[in-house]
């Protein structure tokens, strides 16, 4: 993984605001593990509130928590004025989500003035142990003057 | 739109069942809306629990209904007996999700034996007006033997 | 389909020269067949050298003139000092692109200020009939006062 | 990266003949670099066959390379009587293509018994110094009986 510089040295502070503003992860149950230059990991407790029928975790929760790991990473690079919102994504399922934890984790490929490449890979946790279920490439894009992620 | 024959005449029964058990749909408040054979339509009502932080429909309640939609469009196709699964899907937000109402249709490009593309529009509803705000390309997989959706 | 209108009234002339400036065009023998606003198809002759070994056209090909007729769709709309480059495109492979000529048709879903979201398919055409297969969704960037396709 | 078991002993010279009969590969001028279980490196030379029209490499070529990178990569780890196609890839152009060489790494993120899921990278080399052009995330399928790359 590449090292980052960020240009706004409260990025985590930034990113942690923005991430409590976002009425969807609240509702999911999701949480902001950890925020470095460039980097983000998120992750989303088992509720039957977040699976589909046959007791695992719902793709869309999936795609959620993946989308906003890699919109977060893209975000912590930017300026203190700035906005990030997400263009597209692309999210593999590798294999069911069947656990009682989720954590996705984000990370800048390539960060541009305009558009920042993503990845994010999502694990689920079953007793404790994590296996890989999920996989994400991203296109964020730069929204300036209008600070916050809007995606 | 290209006319799909069904395999399983009970078909509109059977999605109506798998996505009523969906805990993530009740939660978030997706309605099914339309199913037909190789389309689906879901609706989703604005709510607190649904938005981002500057009032807008997140992007991942907009890419969870627009993974369902394409995907029961392809359990529709689907016999009395199997499963589907979501192998990967490629979400483009194209506009601000502001309104009062998003509703995604999603219908089968190309069924296959094992794997069938779909595509899905997102459209949000503002004030009673239609306009797009997001698009979707699927691959869902037939899984033999496991009748429902798994993804 | 949505119709556009083009800002450049000299469109068509404008995809016709940067096509013809594209060597790998040339190259595999693709031939600009048709340019409106916001509409593009290309099409690929079989020989030899646009093939994988068991005498389909290969992937890579399907993948370059979807590109480009993505491309050229989204360059038609946009100004006459404007250049436009690919961020990203998603193809799905639908069927073995067996036969003796391709045609990829390329359409803007929603033009943007900045990004423009596009689709297309791509058909194969045998004995005279034509079979869909492949699917493409894409993201282009319009780059202010570098006039041509830079992708 | 993981490391994974190659089923074939013979795997490296299955690879090698699959890519000596694939006609686009050769009419580019693409060349295999490197095969290990799991892991494919593809490098292409600059020429005017395989450029856009303001000398880069073209998208199109970018693409070429990087599905053959992830394919063959999936391709490693199948058995002596299995084939693979490429159900669908994403691929994000991050910088422009502007040198003498690109090489394209391919590896498994997840192998299954039906979908493997793969990642690449490509880097362009200019002046002998490499830098990173593009990113794909792809899907391929194992074709049973069929031995040999489909897509």
């Amino acid at each position: 993984m590449v090292d980052f510089d960020a240009k706004d040295p409260n990025f985590a502070a930034r990113v942690a605001k923005s991430f409590a503003n976002q009425g969807i992860m609240r509702h999911l149950g999701a949480r902001l593990r950890l925020i470095t230059a460039g980097y983000c990991e998120i992750e989303l407790a088992y509720s039957d509130d977040v699976c589909q029928q046959h007791g695992f975790f719902h793709g869309g929760a999936i795609g959620t928590i993946a989308d906003s790991a890699g919109g977060y990473a893209a975000f912590s690079l930017m300026g203190a004025d700035d906005g990030v919102l997400t263009v597209e994504y692309k999210l593999n399922l590798m294999a069911p989500a069947d656990g009682e934890l989720l954590i996705a984790r984000g990370q800048v490929l390539r960060p541009g003035r305009t558009l920042t490449v993503t990845r994010a890979e999502v694990a689920v946790v079953k007793d404790g142990k994590e296996k890989p279920c999920a996989a994400v490439q991203q296109t964020m894009m730069r929204i300036v003057g209008r600070p916050d992620v809007i995606g």
